[in-house]
Parts: structure tokens; C-alpha cells; sequence
């Protein structure tokens, strides 16, 4: 079989998303209550029917305003949990609706169990299939509809985020099931919360911190799955907001994209996360959910939350091209 | 409010619940393929309504078959996540039936995220109300109606298992949601599979492991929430395939429920396991799931697989009951 003839792995995919939408923003598709505009709160709070209206209305039109600006979205699987079954439902259509827009779709699940439970995990999670969202009507996007129309599994997902404290047994599974076939994970190296610190600056006998070690784990997962971008199938979560930490994370992973939290809303900003990419500009998105999210608070009110988060979304693409290029490292 | 008035903690329920029920057992109701009946495995591999057919016979047949036996059973969501928004359908139907049969239910679920997002994983895992399941047919046990007439969050969940790569920010929003209401916490401080020595053994620069700094963690978060039986809200995963460290750990944590797992298919004795207990004998519980679950295999037949559970949750209970008794520990 020719290069050309495989399937492209997961780090060609992305390099190739961001060249196709000169961007390196990730959305995060975090549906929280307070980011919802009023209207849509009440609604969603009325009952499960009302909630799976609100969600679906409101996070799929934030992939309609951005889906032609971002390479990728990254929906958060705790805010539809936290509505239950209807919310995974919910979750699902949320998933389908990127994938179906042209973005890749991060699922930021954060899983990490052992063996048989990876390997069940990656299952309900790697093999969705990517299928066209019937039309549905309002009266169908009612809570049993909705999850008896989409199917079953959730997804479909390019990507999803990994924990790496139970080790390989954890993260290969996934790795095994999905790289060969394009998917990509980002293991969480360095999160970008206060508390990181308690467990992942640990300093080691020998040198180091727990988290650089977690990152030499993390490129040797990835060996073998590295595309013709020099990226790998295995990537990286490393927080923004941790700047002086980016360049020594990118040496220790030379060939993993790294997935950047805690730009906008958590105090991250362009300059701070321009050591996370390569030299080329390539290897990195940067994520945001609130500031984009809930855009319409700040500027345009609720009755325009689309056109805000779109122009949310257009500033924090000039914001972080402005920042490569005075770096110069902008070469999309 | 005197304190027999307050909410019983989670530590005292748990002791409580050993005490009733003579036994340090708990039943994982994992149930891969693997480990159905033919005719159950056939069932749940011809579609949806098959699925849950199957694997709710077979979860609620395993409950009724040891909930005498038993103070708590460990659902792990993965094994039901890997059949989609219809296995987590199941997955809740499966915790209504323990709660309903009184049993402690420990959601194996293994979730660790931060602030806003573990506030969300908090209320869609913590939430769910305890009520009685419908008295549903055989027809009514098909996908779509069985999501509809049990609702929606998660659970109702007695006890979680969480990550702790992410710090306190991950693990404090559960604890604060569940803890004063007798809700209890499992942190993954030391895991019983190969690999989780690649991060959970590093030794630091001050002496001591990462596991080691985790059960400090552990138990910091715990103090507050200690009951009358002097055990606390949150307690630790040990596993047992490290007997040597059992010791260790429960020094650490002298007040934290351990949750013990890696008993019986994966390896560890019962011999293996006393360490974990404290010096009466109280403190520890012990999960098993294939040696149950399977145990048709070795005894017994396909078609006295729920005779075949019952009698190995039996020589299970007897087994640690004879180590805890060889080492002065048993006083139940």
C-alpha cells in the first residue's frame, strides 16, 4: 500500500486543519448555565425537554458561528453529564453537529482506567460512526427522540483527552484502537488549574518533575504514529498558564500537538503560549470556551450570542496569529 | 442539631454496612462480553433492545445473587460507556437496583477534572435521587423506554472513585457537593495494574512516591468529614497486588476507607489484602469482579451462572474472613 493510500494519522489531520483555516483556535464547547443567554437558561431549566432545546440550540449554533473560523472544537463531556443521559444525548448531537460542519472534534473526556476498562472505554468512544444528523424537528429534539434518532455510542470523536496516572495500561489501549485509523489523544501532561502543582511539579530523586516525566511517556506513545507533518498521534495537554514551562514541555515532546487550556477567561495570553509551537508555527491549537461562549455578555447582548462568539472567536485568531508572526512563527 | 440528628457520613455508613453484612466484599459489576452466558452474549450482540435485555438480566440477576452477601457493589461505567448512551442507561438501571437491594453503590468512574468542570461531573454523578425502578416488562426494558422511565442523572451513587492527577481543585468540589450528605470518595492513590508504576512510584527528591504524596493529599481531604467509627469520607484505592505497601499506605491515611482491588483475577490473596485493614479489623473493603461474575465458568455451568456468583461472593467472604481472623483482625 502506498503513504498516500493509508489512512492519515491524527497529526496530518490536525497540521492539515489548521493550514486549511490559518487558525490554531480550539472552542470549547462548555454549555455551563450562567453562559447560556436568559432566555435559553429558563427554557433549559423548565425540564429535560426544554434542557435538550436550549443545549442543542445553543451549542449548535456556536458551531455554526465558528466552524469556518477554528480548526477544531473541544466539548467538555462533564456539562452534559451533569444533565445525565439527556445530557450525553445531548453531547452526542453535539459531536455529530461538528463533525458534520467540517471541524475536528476533540472529546475532552479525560478518561484513564486499565486494560479490559481502557480498552471498554475506547470502545464507547473511538468507534462512533460519522453520520449525517437527521432534521430533526423542534418536536423531535425532545430528550427519548433525540438519543433514539442519533444512535448509540458516543461521538464521533478525531481526539480525545486522556489521564496518565494509572501509565501505559491506560493511555495504550486507546492508542491501539484509534491512531491506525487517524485518531488522535492528548494526554494530560500539565493542566492549567492552581492545583496542578500538588501532584505534577512534584520534583523527582533523579531530576525533573512528575509532569516532565509524564512527558517522556507521552512522546513514546506517540513513536510509530507519526505523520508526514512530524506530528504524532499522541499529543500533549499543557496549560497556558504556565508560560516559562511551554518551551521546556515542546523540547521534552518535540513531536507531539500540543493542546493549550487557559487562554482568554483563564488568564493565558497569545505571547504566553507561543513556546508551545514549533519552530515552523506548527504543533499547537490554543482552546477557549468561556470567553467565546459567553461573548454575548460583553459585547452585542443576548440576542445576538452568535455574532458574538463569532467575532469572539475572529479576535482570538488575530490575537494569536499576531502573537506567532512576532515571533515569527506564522506560516499559514 | 445534636449529632445523632445529622446525616450519617460515609465513613460510618460503610463501617455500618460491613457490620450488617459480615463482610469486607465487594461485587464489580463489569460485565464484558467475555463473561456472559452464550445465550446472554448472543442476546446482547444482536442490536439495542438485545443489549439491554441482556446485560440488564444479567446485572440485576448478579445484584439479587449477592446483595445479602455483601456490603457494597462497584459498577465501573467504562463496561457500560462502551455500549453508548444505551449502556449508560443500563449503567443507571444497574445502581437503582443496588440501591434498591441494600447495597452500597461505589461508582467506579473514575473522574478528575477541575473547578467549574468537576463542579459539573459533581451534580450529574452525585444528584441523582434514590427512587424505586418501575416494574418494567420485557418489552418495556427496550432502549429508548428504559432512559425515559428512569430519568436521567447518573448514579444514585453512595461513592465515587476519582483521579487525583489534577490536584485538589478536582477532587474538593466532589467532596464539598456529597460528603456532609454521607456521599464517600475513592482517590486512586495506588493502582493494582502493571504499569501504574510508571507515575505512581516515582520517587521524589524529599524521599517518598508520588503515591506516597497522594495518600497525604488524600487524607488532608478527608479531615472534616471522619465519623463516629473514626473512618472518613474520603478514602483511597490501594491495590493489592502490592501487599508490602498496604502497610505504608494505611499509615498514611489511618482514617481513609480503603478500597482494595486486584483480589482474585488479578492476582492478590487474601493474606495479601490484611494489611490494608486497620488493627480491628475495620477500614477496608476488598473488590473482586471477574472471579464473581464468571464464576459459571468454573463451576456450576452457563445455566447456573447466579448460583455460581452467589457461591464465589461466599468462599470469597470466607476466605478474607479466615486471613482477617489469622491476624486478630476479625470482629464482626
Amino acid at each position: 500500500m502506498s503513504a498516500a493510500a493509508k489512512t492519515e494519522l491524527f497529526g496530518d489531520r490536525l497540521d492539515r486543519a489548521v493550514r486549511d483555516k490559518r487558525s490554531v483556535a480550539v472552542v470549547g464547547i462548555d454549555p455551563t448555565p450562567a453562559l447560556l443567554p436568559p432566555e435559553m437558561a429558563a427554557l433549559a431549566a423548565a425540564g429535560e425537554d426544554g434542557l435538550v432545546q436550549a443545549l442543542t440550540d445553543y451549542c449548535g449554533g456556536i458551531i455554526e458561528a465558528v466552524c469556518d473560523l477554528v480548526p477544531a472544537v473541544k466539548p467538555n463531556i462533564a456539562f452534559f453529564e451533569a444533565n445525565g443521559l439527556a445530557g450525553l444525548a445531548i453531547y452526542k448531537f453535539v459531536c455529530l453537529a461538528a463533525a458534520g460542519s467540517g471541524v475536528l472534534v476533540i472529546g475532552d473526556v479525560k478518561r484513564g482506567d486499565i486494560g479490559s476498562t481502557a480498552e471498554a472505554y475506547s470502545r464507547g468512544l473511538l468507534d462512533c460512526p460519522r453520520v449525517d444528523i437527521p432534521d430533526l424537528t423542534a418536536e423531535e429534539q425532545e430528550a427519548g427522540n433525540l438519543a433514539a434518532r442519533i444512535g448509540s455510542l458516543l461521538g464521533p470523536h478525531d481526539a480525545l483527552t486522556l489521564n496518565p496516572y494509572l501509565g501505559s495500561d491506560s493511555v495504550l489501549p486507546f492508542v491501539r484502537r484509534g491512531a491506525a485509523r487517524g485518531q488522535g489523544f492528548f494526554v494530560l501532561v500539565k493542566t492549567s488549574n492552581p492545583s496542578s502543582a500538588e501532584m505534577q511539579d512534584l520534583v523527582l530523586a533523579g531530576g525533573g518533575t512528575v509532569a516532565e516525566r509524564c512527558a517522556g511517556l507521552a512522546a513514546a506513545w506517540g513513536e510509530g504514529y507519526v505523520g508526514n507533518s512530524g506530528l504524532s498521534a499522541v499529543g500533549a495537554v499543557v496549560g497556558a498558564t504556565h508560560p516559562s514551562e511551554l518551551a521546556r514541555y515542546r523540547a521534552l515532546m518535540p513531536e507531539a500537538p500540543f493542546l493549550v487550556p487557559g487562554y482568554g477567561a483563564q488568564g493565558g495570553t497569545a505571547a504566553d503560549v507561543v513556546p508551545a509551537f514549533r519552530a515552523d508555527g506548527s504543533g499547537a491549537i490554543v482552546s477557549a470556551s468561556r470567553s467565546v461562549l459567553g461573548a454575548w455578555k460583553k459585547e452585542g447582548g443576548a440576542a445576538d450570542w452568535r455574532g458574538a462568539a463569532r467575532r469572539a472567536a475572529e479576535r482570538m485568531n488575530a490575537d494569536l496569529r499576531a502573537a506567532l508572526e512576532n515571533a515569527g512563527k506564522w506560516s499559514f
